[in-house]
């Protein structure tokens, strides 16, 4: 894969703050961005040369999106497996389909993480009231029920305990696919951000220790302090996903680190994620960069932290209202998303805290 | 001043390198950016929300676009008074017109930068070659004819010599207004980028080294190592200049230093400056967020060097065809414009070295 010259159109399918912040990154390299996304007046179209809005079944409009770019690449996982073999065919688009296809569906994705040798959380298909009932009686009365896909922000899951209605929770599932999970002994959740060429190079972020509320990510922290053995262990499992994959651009893969000192993948992101925007603040490279240079066939760039230790804030909903108390404050970077309206859980903005 | 909210449109004059670093920045903090420009698919008007192609003495589309933003800037110093006036007139224009009017002109900025008892080089107005004899015979035969007006990257300027046909360069000046400088005895240029709001608070880049080729600035490099008593007046005569414009965001002092260890202004530039590019990964904040924040009426951020020493070069030109030599190297950042077409002269991009 050739260098893609200064100049070349980049397109970016998704136009969330995660597209916003690869096209600024893509744009301090010199590359125009296009932005395909169904919602109109969206964060990233408004730092773009070209923002196009339609639905992610719009084959037509599809096609003319890849025509006017020279590479692809997403934001965001749920869109059609078809609108991206649609695209691909005209463009290279980067990572691969095949970085979603075995993520994007939770019960594909532990098939393909235990057919590594990873381990995860123990797991049971489930779309009716006898096989939660099955379930149940392989993994334990206490678990989570988890939709096979779409999923995000803690949208989408349902806490079972022994007190449980089982055969309300089945008539609510209706015939969708789920996926029952065990409970582990969650000490804590870890990440690694990484980024691979398409040549098989890969550059590794320091691994990030994350703590949600209410299922959304509330802050991340580096150093991750759960020791180096753990850590070692965390960065080679992601390396070996992200190398099974084939994968091209960034990756994310959650961890839990369990009471008993064992780690195992809760989850793998085939794109730039959340718990890695302490990079922008925190490194010579953050992950957008990253990304686009593995998109655009470049060298990956330095990803050394120069920080000694770093949070990243999410500024959730109203939240988002409090930026002017950091504004002035020093060590803190602010990064707000400029999104129209601010709705419950909606991700509004963070800010990058350098302690010590 | 209130902090301008996120959401809010900061409206840019001029849509080059300059502008578009400026809309990144701002994009970083939630606002949206307008272009205003005359040249059709500017760098700027590819990473904004909006950009109007339209001609700098064009009333009507100057009040449109004053009519759709919250505030004015620009990165541009030859637009006419007039127009600027125009906009002013209408939304806050930050810095005022002011900054402008005593900066546009060499002489009336001389006169200014004279007036606070600040040395600049000897000077002499001409438009005729009586005049031209009489500033040769007051400052000597060595020295350097300048436009009043619209010069940049050494474009206007005409070295004069002892053996120079007088005549014919009067000819040449055909009753323009230049004017001519006498020669220093010039040991190195140094620059200050600072930011200033509203309320005065005032903050400063460390001092930059700028050595340039055929006119235009190659390199930046800090610190700039000209002993802390000249580096010390330098920013307290830059805070002066900032405080006696009553400037409102960034501002650029070009200082010549002498063999005789004395320092004196070269020229003001009310706007971020490309010997201020090295901030954009030698510190905290750069240059272009700062003249967002003051411009917004936020606080300035923290203006400090993490860089040991850094080096910034210009690729101009052709030159800027090696970044491909750069692109994998650890602790250079690469920043280029997407501008359509390589001219020579003409920047093209920068990258910042971190060194030691």
């Amino acid at each position: 894969m050739n260098m893609l010259p200064v100049g070349a159109t980049i397109g970016i399918l998704g136009g969330g703050q995660l597209g916003r912040m690869l096209s600024l990154a893509a744009a301090e390299l010199g590359f125009d961005v296009h932005i395909y996304e169904p919602e109109a007046d969206c964060p990233a179209g408004r730092v773009s040369a070209r923002c196009v809005t339609a639905a992610w079944d719009d084959l037509d409009a599809l096609a003319d999106f890849a025509s006017r770019v020279d590479v692809l690449t997403f934001e965001f996982e749920n869109i059609p497996i078809a609108s991206l073999n649609h695209v691909s065919a005209r463009k290279p688009l980067r990572p691969s389909v095949k970085s979603l296809e075995l993520t994007k569906d939770r019960l594909h994705e532990k098939h393909f993480i235990n057919s590594l040798g990873i381990d995860t959380a123990p797991f049971w298909p489930v779309a009716s009231h006898a096989e939660l009932i099955r379930a149940i009686e392989a993994l334990g009365k206490n678990g989570i029920l988890k939709t096979r896909e779409f999923g995000y922000d803690g949208k989408g899951q349902i806490r079972v305990t022994p007190g449980t209605d089982l055969q309300a929770l089945a008539d609510e599932l209706d015939g969708q696919r789920w996926i029952y999970e065990g409970l582990v002994d969650f000490a804590c959740e870890v990440s690694v951000i990484l980024a691979r060429t398409e040549g098989g190079d890969i550059a590794v972020f320091d691994v990030t220790r994350n703590v949600h509320r209410q299922g959304i990510l509330h802050t991340s922290t580096v150093p991750a302090q759960i020791g180096e053995a753990l850590m070692g262990l965390a960065v080679s499992y992601a390396t070996q996903i992200a190398h099974n994959l084939e994968h091209i651009g960034v990756l994310a893969v959650e961890f839990f680190v369990t009471k008993h000192g064992a780690i195992i993948v809760n989850e793998i992101a085939p794109r730039v994620h959340n718990s890695g925007h302490w990079t922008q603040d925190g490194c010579n490279v953050c992950q957008f960069q990253q990304h686009i240079r593995a998109v655009a066939g470049w060298p990956l760039g330095d990803a050394t932290r120069h920080a000694k230790q770093i949070v990243m804030t999410n500024l959730i909903g109203e939240a988002v209202n409090t930026y002017p108390k950091f504004a002035g404050e020093t060590g803190t970077f602010l990064h707000l998303y400029g999104k129209r309206s601010t709705r419950e859980g909606r991700k509004m903005g963070h800010f990058n805290q350098i302690l010590g």
